[in-house]
């Protein structure tokens, strides 16, 4: 989100709407897998479920769904985090120059080295948000508080190196399809609905424990962040309610940055599909992916394999995942 | 590796060893798949072979093979290289004193909002080094050039960016198992018959387009920085031409720092194992993995999941592999 | 300069002037100072010279030139470069929660420990250019050469490691309250006769060896990056051709981001200025300064003080200058 | 300090000194200048405190008093903070193959670009500690809490941009001249007779509102930071106590890293000497001054003047302040 919509909305937001919503309280859920829980609906991989999918596998054609990090990438910096950044630490000619190793012009003429290093906030570029990262009223998904479990470099419960490797099966939604136009309206907000007409139109049938992934179409933006970024649309809580608690799916994706639209649908919460989907439901889910390939492909369902970086504390962590048919 | 090592090395390195040996000269290989090709010995994956070992895959049971990331995990910094570091962009108590979007004190303290950076260096944790990563005389593999080609973004060839989501057969080669020792001596250096023995105990065969996996047993002290960098074992110069022209594997991996065994075995290259695999033979490999639950289930084959992250022009990347045992 | 401005201007740029334009070839200067000279006209400086002007303090008064470095400040980004950042390292309640001494919770909930750390591009806030910061033809001042000087960390040669504490005659040229408006025009290029006309309404004479401060007013916008960035003013070839050549001035200085103006004079050169000044004449100087006080308190002439960050081998370094009124 | 003497330490530490220490309870002091007073000590300064000493300036030498920052340069790591790195974002060569500003090969071939990026803990080189850095039971100095004002860019009170450009009357104390020894012993703690008698010996008086530089002599070993870092001298709490008590200085300063001498003389303090200045009596100091030069021409009463970055919010702030001799 641009940073002038994003403070142009608040001020919007600060005029307020009036109080005539009635809007349920929102709480932190308690997980029904036990108190030391981390990972949420995760808990319901198994090696059985893994297995079922895996046997299902009908080709050796992969999709991959994650997008490169560059320097100008889109990203999130409303709020002052910090963009994508590569710098050489080594190149060929500086060592040639610096001699780090001591061992002189013959050896460091020969032997090209390059090194390089990045920095980046942690929420860039293919990434799943983990629990922690919106909590309401200072805790976090199961309870978790702020005062016992977040320490200077990140939380001690459900920090991203707690998320296991995903494999399930994956189902594409392709809202941008089913519309039939060249791009989504402005801020437009995916619906129940629209998911449904999208799955008849696809022939597709939800399960539980299925991996969902939205197309807005905002991917083919990748390129061009100002256009990525430029009032996107987005998943709304209607949307993402009747997911969880209808279809028990047990994770999300899409392909645009923050999944859901803004501004948001209540005047009380500035992320309400954030903390919906993470703190009350506990139910984790991928930001910016590359869905093109498999809607090009109209391939609905697949084998999805991916694994997070352990960043130990992280409320979030890059991924490529990969999609892979089945039968 | 430790600085004072690294150092002392080269002091003993400068010294000099006669020229007594008689050495090959080196220079970087010309691919067999073409002028443009940047990706070597992965060209060995196809569809086919992809399909081949997914649909031996008979369990549901996942390896993770990837460590973890976290401030103070050991990396290497003799020659200045950035630590790993993770900070708070955002924790919730600091957005309600901070008040960055503006929003005010009720919604700061309801929604509860958490975020971080990291920096590190691209080679730290389970990554894998890109071809660009080590050349022979200003030029990688394939000839590409420092003077066409090294931005000050990294490379416009060969870059982490253009590395294929991995997969295919792997296969462990438990070094550490074979020699019966609670840890492998000093600096001590895998060949090729080191290699034969494993396989012969195991009951393993190699094929051509395998990932080979080597364990050494040093992720046992991943947690201990200063224990896992000291004087670890590697794999020498005979092992890997053994494995890239007789067994013609597509890529290789191991659970130490830097793959190879310091000192190196060449007088006039500080690390004859990287531009040999690289920079000749245009074959990858993976460093800091985790193969220790491998070794402990005894899985010797399985199948080999894995995709390193996107960064564009970058010589290595993090990803975090897996592995399922195939029947 | 906004990314968006900075690149329209380059697609008016490209889409091409004509070669009606005469220029003059331009050269890196060899030093009068001898061919080890690395700091240009500030060899101008002597303790005579500087007591000379300390001699004639004649108030306890200073004014601090200095700006802020905060999240948000405004700087060059164009070109990719990273934005400052500050980030907490320890904080009170973080120790408790993290232990990182080891000391536990009595100890640590005692003393309450602050650390926090930085990341900038080197030309930020109020700082000096060092003279590798522009060259011609890949060498620099006094004719040294990336080839032989210039590593992965910085350059052997001009580092700003190696510019002196500065001691001084300042001089401030107030060029917005000579136009008597608001704010001067967008992109004005201030010209010598600008800074004459300036001069003598003060009623002030230049000397040689004199720090030259020219005030666009830019720094009333300082606060907001937006305003700040777009379209400045700044100061034209003529201009410090007229300083240098004419006046024979040591260093110079401006309120604004980038000193001169933009787009350039030169079709063969988008930062003429720069080049001139320090690959040609070996002149530093110093951007995004505040210079309002000394404005609104009429102070023309001053002792200048300043000393800038020891950043070995940096084309820039920050500085907090200050001035104090003379006799 | 090196991080195996940081926990070996504490190791001794937990072991436990005994109780039989009567120690003094530790509040943070309220300030004497007003509740809304963030500077201390720094109030004592004034137009005329600052043209008395600059009225005495007899001399246009100059002693540059800051150190050099630089890729392996001493700092203190042990709690895991970031070392100070540089690396360059812009080069004549890769400007050239990135093409970042769009204007093709004739043009970045000529016009050579450097530009560089560092990134550090703000508690490196010659640094001032603000007033934050250390605190007692979540509150700093005049009473300002955590809770309040402690946002994730900072603390919104004594933030080093509040800390005004300092001018004083300095004085040395040649602490390792006195001894007339090579080196100091081992974690020596420099107590208030060492400074009586070193004064005595150099025919120096304090005065009220004094900068007081206290030379151990650790700066000769900076290029080497193994040396710098072992074990090194410090000041202990009589020494401070005298000098803020007694003598009422405005400010400290020593040559080493950390200022204090550990381990620390308090079992219920891992920092006393810290908390004590900048927690109970706001008085600031500054660490890894280079005080050489001074000691060697005997200069032991100067004016010192010294201006840290206005980094908002931050707990330190690297200086480069100098020092002229006074009749």
């Amino acid at each position: 989100m641009k940073k002038w919509m994003f403070f142009s909305y608040f001020l919007t937001f600060q005029a307020g709407f009036g109080l005539s919503q009635v809007m349920l309280s929102e709480e932190v859920g308690i997980s029904p897998w036990g108190p030391d829980d981390e990972i949420g609906t995760l808990n319901l991989m198994s090696d059985q479920s893994r297995l079922e999918v895996l046997s299902r596998i009908g080709s050796g054609k992969i999709y991959d769904l994650g997008v490169e990090y560059f320097v100008g990438m889109p990203s999130f910096h409303a709020l002052g985090d910090p963009a994508y950044k590569i710098w050489m630490t080594h190149t060929p000619k500086g060592t040639l120059i610096d001699n780090p190793n001591g061992m002189g012009d013959a050896m460091n003429a020969k032997v090209s080295y390059t090194g390089d290093a990045i920095s980046m906030y942690t929420h860039m570029g293919t990434h799943i948000d983990a629990l922690n990262h919106f909590g309401l009223n200072n805790k976090i998904w199961n309870g978790f508080s702020v005062d016992e479990y977040l320490g200077d470099k990140g939380w001690k419960k459900t920090g991203a190196e707690t998320i296991p490797p995903i494999i399930g099966r994956g189902v594409l939604i392709d809202v941008l399809a089913l519309k039939e136009v060249e791009q989504l309206p402005e801020n437009y907000r995916i619906n129940s609905s629209d998911l449904k007409s999208a799955l008849e139109k696809q022939g597709t049938k939800l399960e539980k424990g299925d991996i969902v992934l939205i197309r807005t179409g905002q991917a083919r933006h990748y390129e061009h962040a100002d256009q990525y970024l430029d009032n996107y649309p987005g998943i709304n809580l209607d949307a993402v309610k009747w997911l969880v608690e209808d279809q028990e799916i047990m994770l999300l994706g899409a392909d645009n940055l923050s999944f859901e639209a803004f501004p948001p649908e209540r005047e009380d919460n500035w992320v309400p599909v954030h903390t919906y989907l993470l703190a009350e439901k506990g139910v984790m889910f991928i930001e910016q992916m590359n869905l093109e390939s498999l809607a090009q492909d109209k391939v609905y369902e697949f084998a999805f394999i991916g694994s997070s970086l352990k960043l130990r504390g992280a409320s979030a962590a890059p991924m490529r995942p990969i999609a892979i048919p089945i039968q």
